[in-house]
């Protein structure tokens, strides 16, 4: 019985999770720890906002001063933002710019629109008055702790760090923060038929997709990616990379990754290399990507995917990346939708397929190519995978279907 | 009259588009071109598959040979990946791995599961005969040129560039690309009540969070980010700051952004550094980020944001973002969608609000704090602005809004 998509990718959990506790954290400047995971929870140092400011420019009143319709008050000295004002004394109004500190005993701000006159006196000016209208206590004022509490939990452990996230941290005073070091995965791509990139292409010969696809979506998933070129049909070569990249403890990886060389057919380079490894090459019930490879190298976790570029970014986004997600909190999983079939389709029975296609806002899912899993100019214009249960087997235009975002 | 949000995003990028035409183009390595725009059309240098190859490990055969259902084959030389084979004689079926290239005169694979034996002759064996059943021409045969044909667009100018498609152009053999010079921005926070992270916060003054919460955005949007720390409510140090990277060629940058100093206070900064430039300060129907500052220093694209750290994110976003997009190519405009609120809502007539909230999978809703420009907890909760249009004033639970996902 091939293994569902499931249980393939709570076994990749499993296998990583052991790697994942044996990394250090580090602490590194905010701007350095975007698309990072928070390694621990932070509480707030402070409240904010750090005080109750005003959220307009207007006069900081005692509402009760203009309890009955409105009254003429007298201008105190203004309250620019950034400084610590004067007390209110009952009868005065205080100009007030938009973030500034609300004075003790006001406890209200009359926009200047609301005001006669309706702009500020000159700032020396001793003897001004000002006509406000009522106002209830509490208006325009944002009261300290409103947005977060000191010593409340700001963010969990394990929240994704972009750009609001790392702008918490800063407008709670932090210039650093704790994130997990980066995993560091060896990436394989083998095949005596694959060519690097650049070179001449002979007859029988395909130029490597994969290390090039492979390597984008693991530096956007924030692993630390290192590459050691094309191993050859040859065991005794790729096994020379692998010992190099796992026997000394300071060169080690984290995890290992190789492309091919897993299926059943006659030259399958990577199943000879992992002889006296403990690691199973099984059926996963999916397509693309069904023939995978899991266990350990020298104790080092390592996956074994297929050799077609679709079906290695199907293996990576199926398998990887979400168990990177659960295990290290990055990256965020994949953003999980409802679509809608514009044309019918077909899948296998007992197989999960995952078809490339493109959503469009509303929603409506067009196929981008075939099934095929060397399709990668059909791939290069998705935005989407298709997500097509096992046991389904045939879904009508207007069918409603899961897909996640690329 | 206030502008629309629209014609403000369209004045940004007529504004950039300026700036982006004297940008020029340079080749970089595939992998550093990750999330970054193609700055020419790109048309296929060979056709993918480059040859017809086999989409199963099995036999190739001459359908024809079959045609009677099926028939016994003499064995020929085992076809492995990589290399080119000779010519199948009729009468003969080749032994072929998944990749490997179909020799001349076979149309068809027939996979070794239905061959009697279902296993392959040893590769030396010179008398073997397989048994095979009636196949149509053309099974798993991936014929070239059925993903792309040679000289055919592979991908368009503009066209973002992430695995899917960088393991493309690697498919097609080329290990460099052609992408724009980054766009350079200087990035300044203005305000005396404003202290950078790190330091002691004294009564009245608050920490930057706008500095690293743009930096960060800028970072993701691709932009090349230069900080200046924060500039004081004197406007005389602005200016110094913005002359030093505007007056020298080998220091100017292609635009500038300041946060604070741009609405109707007393004390406003950026307005009065600005005097003698051709720079508007206007409202624009939208809420938060309302007053916005719009035009050129020492003629360098100059935009103006407010100073609230929500204000600031959402006026990246709703046009310095958009307005690179359209200009640059990148980053990918956000992923729109819809959803549906869990709760109702209210909103001021007139100006187009941009609240925060969480949509779940099944694209249902829910608020993330109120509509105070000051909630960057609350924002950094969030993963999408809610889009609600200017003429709607009070939305009922279950109604369908428009999201942008961050």
């Amino acid at each position: 019985m091939p293994r569902t998509v499931a249980a393939h990718r709570q076994a990749v959990v499993e296998l990583l999770a052991g790697a994942a506790t044996t990394k250090t954290t580090h602490r590194v400047p905010l701007l350095d720890a975007l698309g990072q995971a928070l390694a621990v929870d932070l509480y707030a140092p402070l409240s904010l906002p750090p005080f109750a400011n005003s959220q307009m420019d207007g006069f900081a009143v005692r509402s009760q001063d203009l309890a009955d319709g409105g009254a003429r008050l007298r201008v105190a000295a203004p309250v620019p933002a950034g400084v610590a004002p004067a007390a209110l004394a009952s009868g005065f109004a205080a100009p007030i710019m938009t973030g500034a500190m609300i004075p003790e005993g006001a406890d209200a701000v009359v926009p200047i629109e609301k005001a006669t006159p309706n702009s500020f006196p000159h700032p020396t000016a001793t003897d001004a008055v000002v006509d406000l209208p009522a106002v209830l206590p509490g208006t325009y004022v944002r009261t300290s702790g409103s947005d977060i509490v000191k010593g409340d939990l700001a963010l969990a452990a394990g929240t994704l760090l972009g750009p609001a996230q790392l702008g918490l941290l800063a407008a709670l005073g932090l210039s650093t923060v704790e994130v997990p070091e980066a995993f560091r995965v060896l990436l394989v791509t083998t095949g005596d038929e694959v060519v690097e990139p650049g070179n001449e292409l002979t007859p029988g010969k395909i130029f490597d997709s994969n290390g090039t696809l492979l390597e984008a979506s693991m530096r956007q998933a924030g692993l630390n990616v290192i590459r050691t070129g094309i191993s050859d049909d040859d065991p005794s070569s790729l096994l020379k990379v692998l010992h190099h990249h796992t026997k000394e403890a300071d060169q080690s990886v984290d995890v290992i990754v190789t492309t091919g060389g897993v299926s059943k057919g006659a030259y399958e380079v990577v199943r000879q290399a992992m002889a006296g490894q403990p690691v199973d090459f099984l059926p996963v019930a999916m397509q693309p990507g069904g023939p995978q490879g899991l266990g350990t190298f020298n104790g080092v976790p390592f996956l074994g995917f297929p050799g077609n570029p679709v079906s290695c970014l199907v293996s990576f986004e199926m398998f990887l990346r979400p168990a990177l997600s659960r295990v290290l909190g990055t990256p965020a999983p994949r953003a999980v939708r409802t679509a809608w079939l514009a044309e019918p389709l077909t899948s296998p029975d007992g197989k999960h397929q995952v078809r490339r296609g493109t959503v469009a806002s509303d929603g409506v899912l067009r196929m981008e190519g075939g099934a095929g899993s060397h399709l990668v100019h059909a791939l290069a214009r998705a935005n989407a995978l298709v997500q097509i249960p096992g046991d389904v087997t045939e879904l009508a235009a207007g069918a409603e279907v899961e897909v996640w975002m690329l």
